[in-house]
Parts: structure tokens; sequence; C-alpha cells
């Protein structure tokens, strides 16, 4: 498979892009992260979510420590080339490392924040050493 | 309301975090964009979706031209406080400017782009003079 559909992303000036993580059954959104070129190629590769953790500076093949990978059943991308939108399937439910099911459980409700999500399994729990 | 809730969110260097914008009844995301305090703080109070657009470097009531406003349902935010999720009813059906529901119509395909979704509008017949 040639690359030059990576030379489609409008990289930003630090070579990123988010990639929102939506659950291809229920169609929730279950977490935003970033990619980089290589993590996309990856992703399209392995067919599973490869993110540039901006934090730890590397490739996060999500899932290498909780074993919650992210089978990806479709790749699409927005009308400016700069945003990724991916179609997953979340191994073991839970694609937020606070355990809950999505990153997304924080509402506003009457001027503040409520988690309304439930917490599935306990961080340490999830990445065990 | 206060503005405290504001303080939770972890803006970028340059203020801005992405917003996505789910259709609260299908779940189809149909866009992301930018938005900074002011930008947040508009939407809770209109319940109107209300972005920073980097491009002209203002605030952009989305469907100021097109009549293609967002009413919004929820506001919540993710786990590291830097992403926004909207659950939107889109006005007119259209949240792309290119005429289209979503703006993510293009779906890799055996390594190749893929226009997959119907123009609805024409952008001449959405942005009338």
């Amino acid at each position: 498979m040639s690359d030059d559909w990576l030379n489609k992303i409008n990289w930003s000036e630090d070579g990123l892009v988010p990639a929102i993580a939506q659950d291809a059954v229920t169609g929730r959104v279950l977490m935003v992260a970033w990619m980089n070129y290589e993590a996309l190629k990856l992703t399209a590769q392995k067919k599973e979510a490869v993110y540039w953790s901006r934090s730890r500076k590397k490739l996060w093949h999500k899932g290498e420590e909780s074993g919650h990978f992210q089978k990806v059943k479709e790749i699409r991308v927005d009308c400016d080339s700069d945003v990724i939108l991916l179609q997953i399937e979340q191994q073991g439910g839970i694609a937020c490392h606070t355990g809950r099911e999505s990153c997304f459980f924080s509402k506003l409700e009457n001027g503040q924040w409520v988690d309304v999500d439930a917490v599935l399994k306990l961080p340490d729990e999830i990445y065990k050493k």
C-alpha cells in the first residue's frame, strides 16, 4: 500500500493532528488523542490505534500496557484534512485511564462539572506492574 | 452562573481546545472546531455552538452566515480537561461548509481517500450573499 494518502493530511506545525476514537457500534465518543505521520501510518497498517503521546514524546500503541487495544474498523478525515475520526472496537470496554468507558465522563450541569459515568475498573487493576 | 467551571479547562498555549460536535440523536460526529475561553462561555450561555475561527481570528457563532446553528444539548469535557464534546441538534442538517451532513465524509479505502457522503446542498446555496 502506497503512503500517498498520508500526504493529504494537514499536520500542525508540530506535526500532529487530533484523532477521535468513536465506538463503532454504540457511536459513543471514547477519547481524543494525537497522531503524527508514523502513528497514523501504523494505525492503518496494524488496524489498531497508535497515537503520539505528547507527554511521553513517543509512539503509543493504545493498550500496550493495559491490554485495552482499539481495533480500527474505519478511518476518516475531515474536510480540512486536519482531524482523524476512527471507528473502533474497544477491547475490555475501557478507553479511559481512569477506568471508565469514555474519557468524556464529566458533564456541565448548572455551571458545574459533574462526573456522571461509573468507574468500571480501578486504574491499579488496569495497569498492573 | 459563575464562570468557575471555565477554569477547569486546560487551554493550550494559544488558549484553545478542540471541540467535537456530535449529533445528539444519531451520534454521528459532525465536525471539530476550536474554542477559546470566550467561545466556550458563550456556547454555554446561548446553548448554541460558538467557536474560535483560527483562520479568521475571531469568534464564530456557527450558523451566523448559513443559518445552520447548532443547538447545544450537552457539554462534556474529557479526563485531561483539554477536549470539549458537544451533543448538538444541527439546524438544517448540514454541519460542513461543503454542504454535507458531516465534515468527516472522506474515508480511507485500500490506501485512498474516498468521499463517501452526498452533498445535500451546494455551498453557493448555503452561503447566499
